[in-house]
């Protein structure tokens, strides 16, 4: 089942680099964590370092410095909310990772709206599409970055960003992608390029046909 | 500093829906995970659930069942590659992701080339753009995933994705997105939006301006 023969012949002009280590993913997503402080100030930052951790329970998995307010915010409350912005909310996105909530009032500054969570002690982000509400399970120090765990026990969405089955569309909710270092730029998500799974639908297709010639 | 006047009235046409937890994250990542089995056979899977862990020392996680190869053959060789596949490569991502290691050879069965990195004990797919090299040094157990945490101890890349920083740019790597549950298809890197850190500088000038005038 060899897709594109062509490869082999392109693959042997390229040269392989061998580079020392960097924290580059692509493409690393554009989280808003939002949080209370212990006189209940709403706060947010803008993460990259993150991914879910887990279908059961569901957890999803942060990574902040010790130096941001975030962090100290997860440890008293434990609870943050992971908000993911559209598009059109770029601006925003890019200055709330750029000042510290110790200076500021950021929520105020960029003009965004905190809304408690229903379930957990942290602020949603009224305007963004979609907000996962989690519950801190677990904390793992690696050095620059601990890790928080989150349990997400909750969804907030927009209506209007739903697929029909109740779960937020890409297509709708128009997430920003960050390029990390080698670009250190922002990106739209582009075009469908498939349906998941649909290589083993096809396989499965030619075995049945195999097996009734 | 409000951005968009706009915004307020159209939010308040907007009906928020409160869901049951989900892990839907905008965009997942797609990547391949190389590892080697005791008797030296490579293997490759497909997961969505990780992300850059700490920047010092450099981390990244990884979330594996137990019912995979692979999370058996972390757990021995204590080394994994995460491998990102370019747009091309659909196909073979979607295919590695649905069947098992234990079965067959899937680098045989689907044309890809395993190469030893010359720093861990994994196999890194010689034909995607670039991998990240991966000692373990932390697993943590949340339920049906166990995380794995690795320190990324180098880097492979094709010459040609590199930005003249000499790290892959996403621009020439396009990777392939994951839009979860929600569309359950793959998507393309789509338009650069901007700058990243941007907005600083545009408030930087700003003050500057202002304290001339």
């Amino acid at each position: 089942m060899k897709l594109d023969q062509s490869t082999s012949i392109r693959q042997e002009l390229t040269v392989k680099q061998f580079l020392p280590p960097q924290t580059i993913l692509l493409p690393s997503p554009v989280l808003i964590i939002g949080t209370y402080g212990p006189d209940g100030r709403p706060n947010m930052m803008t993460a990259a370092w993150g991914g879910i951790a887990s279908s059961k329970p569901p957890c999803i998995s942060v990574s902040l410095r010790e130096a941001t307010l975030s962090y100290h915010n997860i440890k008293q409350t434990k609870a943050f909310t992971v908000n993911i912005p559209s598009e059109k909310y770029l601006k925003e996105a890019d200055f709330v990772g750029m000042v510290s909530g110790r200076k500021l009032d950021k929520f105020k500054e960029i003009g965004l709206t905190p809304e408690k969570s229903r379930l957990v002690n942290a602020p949603i982000v009224k305007e963004f599409p979609y907000a996962l509400e989690c519950h801190l399970v677990r904390q793992v120090n690696l050095g620059l970055h601990t890790m928080f765990i989150g349990e997400i026990v909750g969804m907030v969405a927009d209506s209007e960003v739903l697929s029909p089955n109740q779960l937020p569309n890409i297509e709708r909710v128009r997430p920003i992608l960050w390029g990390s270092f080698g670009s250190n730029a922002y990106y739209s998500i582009g075009n469908k390029l498939g349906n998941a799974f649909s290589i083993r639908n096809q396989l499965k297709q030619r075995r049945k046909s195999s097996k009734k010639s």
